[in-house]
Parts: structure tokens; C-alpha cells; sequence
């Protein structure tokens, strides 16, 4: 009868091995789906898009999670707000396309309209006594950083956005994202459950097997090293790799840029991370196929090149890479337990015109090809570990951040099942 | 632990509050989807289709609902009768096409063989001591009246028809149901649930925002005060229509057209309506775009226009709204927890002929225009109420009928909960 | 509440009537399913391909049943192995193909590299203590026997082949299996559980009803006596037929064929059969549309034809049936609950040459059709027994293998649930 009984889950997650990849039901069952909504990403900053998205008054887009419906909308004042996509009379989604304007948000149901503050403004025929003031649209947390949009879903109330976040001001502002705008945005769908998705991206274990092109930009040392950001390599790999790592940082610091860094290890709120490296040692430019830029304009206060990469992990679902010339937002969104979105948006200088400063193919080609191979891997994941004879295994000296994950992930699901 | 914790279904009936929308989980979850089919929808008289359908000895079709298949037949004595479409040997539907003529009802798998009347007539082989007399097929509670099918699944004895129905008699009588046939069928599939369908249809609330072309057709006062039958509007836009519709029955008396009335509150069986009521002031003869009859030929003893519209509500997955010239039966048929069919049957005298006394689009396009935009309404609100954040929200005065059958189907679930 | 209280396994086991089909959840349910595979299904020897798949070192296919895919290959020195297509990793899938040939089994994930013995060969940058040797490809139990290809997914020991099928040498043997290839391969998806396939196989019961073809090619009293293997039907017809068959197995014995017979109960490790039989009186020599051959070159020892039928049951899931010119391979292969593969595998003489000795329509169209009109009759059904009305049904004479088959399974699940 054991096969119809389900451990529960402070089981699993007390039997799990530090070190090794996680038990089958984390990455099977929408039980653990459910908590991970609850209690994990739930619980996070999550970084949604870019403010060019919504640049006029009544602009909206709609971010998208699990079953949940976000409307982002700038409003009158150009003031960002963010309220769950449901009305507060029967339930009905308020704003149906992806994007769009608006000057209320009205229900095309029975047309009770709300403002762009989320109070509700009209509500017809309401019986007496009926209190508008207790109907207003459920907020959702929004922060604008430096022209990104975060978004925390949480119930409660949100951490504490500058106190995490302050370390990547002088970064975020050196490579002007408040005066970026969206140039590409494109969606790559993976039947796979969102932590498979996040193990794979941080980590560059996989990256010669698997990513022919992306290896053909970088240099094997520098994947090694830090392929998929500080601490991802063996440490002997690192510390090999490190003298060139200085010799560059400090070429970069003599033009001006920064170099600030962070590396949060599994005891912090986000996993967050912060460094600049060089592309390669070949003189590439920026991330492109031949090294050439990717966009005539450079972004922020970049008035030379320093050929380099700037990785900044907001938390495991929240990613930007930065160049000189663009950058490209990385975000991965749950739909079910065994589906989730990547979604990639690739950010210019605002001023930039496509086909004059930037080609969409050539600004996208690196990433483009390489995250349609993670999407075969991950996919391919999936289905062996919903095999019988799946069993966690150890991960290796270049998954060092994946070990990382999966302690920050169960530790946070710990928590959220404790109700602590 | 909790988000995987599901609250027992009476807790839950008991948190709901009157006066709202419903809970979460009764229009999301398949375990509440399946006490629905049990205490409610299997309980009830529904109407499933018109006797022209199967107008000669042997023809039949199915009625499909949820899990189960019933074939309607017609004998060779003219009987209408009705089966469970499973063969009692090894479980195989035995009727395979929606619709045909079958001289026996023989199962296409091993040809176990059932008379019109069900009574198993052959069976090959079988052992020593086989009874087949204890073989029949399952009969399904079949009642034909004025030339309408109704159906009761229930297994034990089905509600007593004559005591509920009779006061519909005189009505459909005169509007000639009896010699009526089948003009048109289409069928609209929602991904909603089948109370979210519902909610829809009783109430007009929602008219003015999304049904523009109805209100075309319909006066504004007319909507507001019982645009979705008796009851259904806000009392004082009921009493203010009062008068035009009191003048305009005492009218339509004069012709001899019968305004029986019926409107049963929630604590009755079937939350039961019967009204006639002008479909507008502005001389429109018929429900349709220009007001002109959809049929040259009128219904049963209608000899005269009197302009009229009839809303007859036998329960709320069973209405039929009839006008002079035509009928038009709606039929909310669930499929699972998240779909539910809405189809639509137009009516019309026995003896007309297409092309000569009705056109197909000027007959159907109030209500398939109408009830598409309904299907966009719903599918938005099944999505909304997904949300971790929906919560159920207060029922306006024109939302009257709503408030009244989320009491009648609470009371009806919390009973065969109950087990009484 | 009752409706979403599931009784126990064990308790649904106790409650069958011995003599009738199954109850619903046997059919239906998603947790059934489970128990099936672990306590039925992966306990078994399962046939599932022809070594002629894999003649060279490195040649691989996939067998996939439920969520499990099995990489089956050949190695340097000739053997044939069998390792769940799961990396030891972190999971992922290895081969991802359907048949290829590989050297080494490399994870295209993070080139983990086993041999094809399924020692893993190189794992780069794993930390320190790290011991190759615990990270072998699990594998699966195979057995190569006459050719033919069997797979036991069981994590223990598996049952013992020799001494459950040695009876079948002789006749293996004789029909040339080890010296045949594949001539042509399909798979005919089934939405119903897999036993609704097994039941619809091991019974004749249908074939009048429902096989017309089939029904040209062999005559009513062998089909009646054993169209679906000895003690498939009734005794007096059983009797009846006797004699015929009696001095058809006196001819093929002159002749020098083999008449081995195998009839195993329900109380069995297999329900295994072996069993001779003309395909019909009227000098078919094979089965075929018109009885003429359908390969030129006979297979294995046959130097004449004797119009033989052979039916080989290696367990309710596992069939050949040969002729003296092809033989076909028949695996039942669930996907879920409500869906089952069924694949057909046409086997001819290894020298013969498509085109000239065989023609692949003439060769296949007997299964072909009987197989399609099998799926038509299996998903109806299923669909009956969806129903609320669906109660076990009584077999008839004709049925009892089924029968067995329903005793054999029930006791099979039993042990299992109860651990034994």
C-alpha cells in the first residue's frame, strides 16, 4: 500500500542529501508546486521587465505566474502600480490583453472600474451598505529600480527591497538601465519544473557538452572559473583564472567602470551576486558571435569598450547579463510543476534605432541559440527524473552554485512549511 | 503544511457567506465538480431536448453530462425511452454516433443484444444460471412534456414532475411545443465552470458592459428590472417597469395569450420561473436584430403578434426563452470541474421550411451573437477565480437571481453532503 | 462525503466477484495505475523487441513503459544490456533517440560517459571522495532467448526464466525466431487501461461482432473453441472441435513439426500458452487476406507448409503468433492510467528481401485491420466504464481466459499490496 502514501513534505525535506541534486517530489508533484508558489518565489523580488514597457500614462502589461495575473500600469502621475488581475466584485480578469492602455481599469464583466491606484471607483447598483473602500484591487508590491520593475506576491509584507538590493546601485546606474528600452523580447517555454530550469542556468558544467556557440565566445578557463558566475568553478579552476580576472578588473577600473561585487552564499534572502569579467581574451566587444558590438550605441555612462560582462542575480529566477552595448534580462516563470517560462528581453540604450545602431539577429544570436539548447536539456532532465530509478546525485565542483541552490531552497521551504 | 490540507466539503459550505460569490474551491476543484453531479445535477428534471430529434420508431441520441452517456430512444410504439449507453456485460458504450435509428439497442463489442424497452434480449454463451433478466440496461428517468425531454440521472426515484411542472402547462401549451421541431443547434463550450455559467445567464448585470448588441434589441429599463426573469433586478427599477409591463400584459390577455406567472425562491426544488414580459416598446415583433418575426409561421396558438417573450426556467441548467414565431431551449451541460457546454436549440412550427418561412442567421443571431460574448465573460472569470487572490465578492441588486442560487445550490450540496 | 472517500486497494481486491469484469477504479484510477506497474507490470519478463533491432555493437533502442524508458543495447563483445535511460548525475534522459548506435552511453547533459556495460567512465571535476564504481547505470534485467528480446523492470531478483520458459525452446526453435528480422513495426495508441486491451485480446467472444475480416480468414468452430487460445472457449465447442484439431496436429507431426503445448491457470507466475492449430480448413498456408503466403522464404525449420497457426503467451501483455512464413510480435505497453500502446511487430526469415519475397500490405493487413477495429472497441470501453452505471458485468463461456486473466491479475495486485 507504501505506493499510494505521500511522505510529508518536512519528510522530504529532512531526508534529503546535502550536496546531491533533490528528491524526485520536488521536481514532480504540484504539492510541492503549491509550496514553492507559497513559499518560496511567493515570497521574493521578483524581477518582472523593464519601465520601457508602460512609458505613458495608462500603459499596462500583465506578468504572469503560475495561476496568478499581475497588472502592472503606469499611471496619471507616472507613478508604477502593480494589483492582482481580479476583480473584487465576481473574480473576473479585469484586463485580458497582454498588454495595452488604459485609462481605468474597468471589468469588461459588469463594469466596476477601479483607478489606476486600484480603489475602486464605480460600482453600480451595489445594495446598501455596501462599503467601496473595502473593495479595492489587491495590491501586489512593486519596486522600480533604476528603470527595472520588481514584483513580490507575497501576502504580507515584502523584504526589505534596499537593504538587499542597495549593493547594485552604482552598477545599475553605470550601465544606464533607467535610460534603456526594450529592443527583443522573446518567450522559450520548458516542460520542466522551474528548479531544473534555475540548476541549469547556474551552472557551466554543462556548457561544453552542451553549448558548442557559447563556448565559441568564451574561453574554457573563464567557464571553468566562473562560467555561471562567482563560485560557480572548482576553486582551483578559480584561483587559476584569478590573475587574469585582477589584470582586466583593474584595466577596467583605469577607464572608470566599476567593479563592485557581491556573492551571497545559501544563508542570505537571495543567492544574490554581482561581478564584471571580460568577455574573452580575444577582444571581443560584446557577446556576439564575432566579438563586433551589438549596438552601435553604448549603454549608460560606457564611453569606451572594456569588452566586458557584467552578471547581476537578483535572486535564482531573476537574472541581468550586462555589456557595454546592451543587456539582457533573464526570467523564469513557473506556469505548473512541470512547466515553466524562460523569457529573455534584451535591452539597447533608449536613443537606439533598430536596423541603424542594432540588428535584432545579431543582438540576439549568443543567447538565443544557447538557451533553445537548455531548453532540450532541461527537458530532457525532466523526463529521467520522473523515472522509477531516479535518485538524487552529487553534484560536481563546477555545480558549486547549484549546491548552493539547493540548500537556499530547501532551507526557504523549511521555513514557509514550519510557518515560521 | 497547510496549502496541502483541503478543507472537509461541509467546513466549507459552512464559511460561505450569503450574499457572495462563492468560495474558491467550488468552482475550481474536481472533488466538488463531483459531489455537484451527485447532490445537485443528477437530482434534477433536466431539460435535454425536443421529441422532433426522434421522430420515428428506433431513432435516438445521446445526451452526454459529465462522465455519463444516455441514449434517448424512441420505441415502436412511439414511447420515449432512456438508458445509461453501458453495455451490462463488460461496460462498453453500445450507442457510438450522437444520433441514428437502431430496430435494437445491440452492443458493438460482443453483440450482447437490448430491446427498445431495455430488457436485455440476447446474450451468447453465457454460463449456467445466467439470469438475463437481471441484465437490463440501466434506465434513466425519462419524461416527455409539450414535446420537451427531460432527463433524471438519479439513481433512486427522481423528483415528482407533474408537482413541479404543472403550473407550466397552459404556456406551453399555447405556445405549441408539442408541434414544434428542431430549426437549429449549436453548441458553445466554456472552460468555466458550470455555476460561473450559470451566475451568467441570471442575472443582466453584466448586460450594459458586454452585450451591446442585446441591449440593442432590449430597453435599458426593461434589463435593469428583470432582465435575467422575476427577481433578477433591483426593486426599485422593478416597480418603476411595473406599469409598462402590467399595460402590456393586460394586452396580451386581451388576445387570449396566457401570463401565468411562476418564481420560486431558493428554498424550493428548482428555483422554478415562468414570465412573459414585451421584448421591447418599439414594436418588435421577435427577437431579432430588426425586430422583424425570425419565422413566417407563428408557434401553436399564437394567431396574432402580441410582441411578447417568454422566459421559462425549469432549474438553472434548464431554460427555454419562447417568442411568437420562435423558441430557443439553452442547455448548460458540465463536462469536468472546468468546462461546461452551452447549447442552444432553436425552435420552430413543425411546418415551416427553411429558406421559405425562416433564414438560419436572422433566427440565431441575437442569441449566438449574445452568447458568444458570454463565453469570453465566463472562461475570464473562471480565470480570475484561479487566483490565490480571489476571494468572493458581494452581488449587486441586479444580481438578485445569483444571490438566490448560490442559496438554492448550497442547500441542495450541503443536504446530499449530508447524506439526507 | 462519501463521494471523495477512496476505499483502500485492498479493500476494492475483496470486493471483486470472481467470474466478472473489474471494478471501475481498476479501470480508471491514476493510483491503481501505480500499483500496477510496481506490482504486476515490473515483476514480469516483458517481450518487448527482436535482437534483428541491434545487430551491430552499439546499436540501441528505447523501450518505454509508464514513465519509464529503458535504453536496450548491444555491446562490443555482443551481449545485449539493459539500463534505465536515467544519468546517475542528476538525472537526466541519455539517449534520447529512439534507436541509434552508440560507443559509449555519453549523457549529453554534463558527459557523464558510461561503458556499455553501464560502468560510468568518466565523470570530470567531481569533488574529492567521489567513487566511480557507485554510479553505474542501473540496470534493468534482460534475457535474449531464440532471438527474441525480454526486459524484467523489477529493482530485485527477477522471476526465473529458464524455468518459466523453457517449454517454449522446441517451438522457438523450430520457427527460426533467432535467425528472423524485423519486416515492419507499428504502434497503435489505445485511450484505455491496459487491461481493457489484455481482456479485448485473450477473448474470441468479439470477433464475430467485430472482426469481420478476421472472421473470412478462420473459421466459426475454431474460433469459437480457440480463437484466443486454448480454454478461450466454451467446452462443448472445445470438445467439438477436438477432432479436427486432433488430426491437424497428427498431419504437421508427420510432416516433423512441433506440437508442444503450454495452458497455465490463473495461479501461475504467467498464464503462459503454447498452442498449434490450422489457420482454417480451406489450405490457407499463412494468414493472409487470400491464404497465400505472405513471405516466399518460410521461416526457421519449415520445409512445407502445414497451414499452422502458432500462439505463443508469454504473459497477458507479451504474444507471438507465428506462421510458417511471419511471425508477429504483440506488446501491450500502458502510458497511464487510460492510455496503452499497442505495438505490432512483423517478423520474417533474416534473408528475406521486401519487394521480392515479401510484400509489407499482404503481409501486415490481417493485424492491421483487426487492431484498428480492436482500438475502436477498447476506447468505447473505456468510456462505458467512465459511467456512473458501470458495474462488473458476468463473462460468458466464451470469455475464460479472461476469466483467468481477471483472477490472475486480482491476486498478483493482492500480493503485492500486501507486501508479499
Amino acid at each position: 500500500m507504501n505506493a499510494l502514501v505521500k511522505p510529508a513534505p518536512d519528510a522530504v525535506i529532512a531526508a534529503q542529501r546535502p550536496g546531491f541534486s533533490l528528491e524526485q517530489p520536488f521536481y514532480c508533484s504540484e504539492d510541492f508546486f503549491r509550496l514553492d508558489m507559497d513559499c518560496v518565489l511567493s515570497r521574493k523580488w521578483l524581477l518582472v521587465d523593464h519601465v520601457s514597457r508602460i512609458p505613458n500614462p495608462g500603459d499596462y502589461f500583465l506578468f504572469e505566474i503560475g495561476s496568478e495575473s499581475i497588472i502592472v500600469v503606469r499611471t496619471a502621475e507616472g507613478r508604477v502600480n502593480a494589483f492582482f488581475n481580479v476583480c473584487r466584485h465576481r473574480g473576473s480578469r479585469i484586463c485580458l490583453d497582454a498588454e495595452g492602455n488604459r485609462r481605468t481599469l474597468s471589468c469588461p464583466y459588469h463594469a466596476w472600474v477601479y483607478n489606476l491606484d486600484g480603489s475602486l471607483r464605480t460600482a453600480r447598483l451595489m445594495p446598501e451598505g455596501f462599503d467601496a473602500s473595502t473593495y479595492n484591487l489587491h495590491p501586489c508590491h512593486v519596486r522600480v529600480y533604476h528603470g527595472l520593475i520588481f514584483l513580490c506576491l507575497s501576502p504580507g509584507d515584502p523584504p526589505d527591497f534596499d537593504a538587499l538590493y542597495g549593493g547594485f546601485a552604482r552598477t545599475l546606474d553605470f550601465h544606464g538601465f533607467a535610460d534603456a528600452k526594450v529592443a527583443v523580447r522573446r518567450n522559450y517555454p520548458n516542460a520542466a519544473n522551474w528548479k531544473l530550469v534555475v540548476e541549469n542556468f547556474i551552472e557551466c558544467y554543462h556548457c561544453a557538452p552542451a553549448h558548442r556557440e557559447y563556448c565559441e565566445v568564451h574561453p574554457a578557463d573563464q567557464l571553468l572559473a566562473l562560467g555561471a558566475g562567482p563560485g560557480s568553478g572548482p576553486q582551483e579552476a578559480t584561483e587559476q583564472y584569478q590573475p587574469k580576472l585582477d589584470a582586466w578588473l583593474e584595466s577596467t577600473r583605469k577607464l572608470g567602470h566599476p567593479t563592485d561585487e557581491i556573492d551571497e552564499d545559501e544563508n542570505t534572502e537571495n543567492m544574490a551576486q554581482l561581478v564584471r569579467m571580460p568577455i574573452n581574451d580575444r577582444g571581443f566587444l560584446s557577446e556576439t558571435r564575432d566579438g563586433s558590438l551589438a549596438c552601435r550605441k553604448l549603454m549608460g555612462r560606457f564611453r569606451e569598450t572594456d569588452g566586458g560582462e557584467t552578471a547581476l542575480v537578483f535572486n535564482p529566477v531573476s537574472y541581468i547579463l550586462a555589456f557595454n552595448d546592451f543587456a539582457m534580462m533573464v526570467r523564469f516563470t513557473p506556469r505548473d510543476a512541470l512547466n515553466t517560462d524562460a523569457e529573455l528581453v534584451w535591452l539597447v540604450h533608449k536613443d537606439a534605432e533598430e536596423g541603424k545602431d542594432y540588428d535584432v539577429d545579431h543582438l540576439t544570436w549568443v543567447w538565443d541559440t544557447t538557451i533553445r539548447q537548455d531548453k532540450t536539456i532541461t527537458e530532457n532532465n525532466q523526463l529521467g527524473v520522473l523515472s522509477s530509478r531516479y535518485r538524487p546525485g552529487p553534484y560536481s565542483d563546477h555545480e558549486a552554485r547549484v549546491r548552493t541552490f539547493t540548500a537556499w531552497y530547501l532551507r526557504h521551504l523549511g521555513e514557509g512549511v514550519a510557518g515560521t
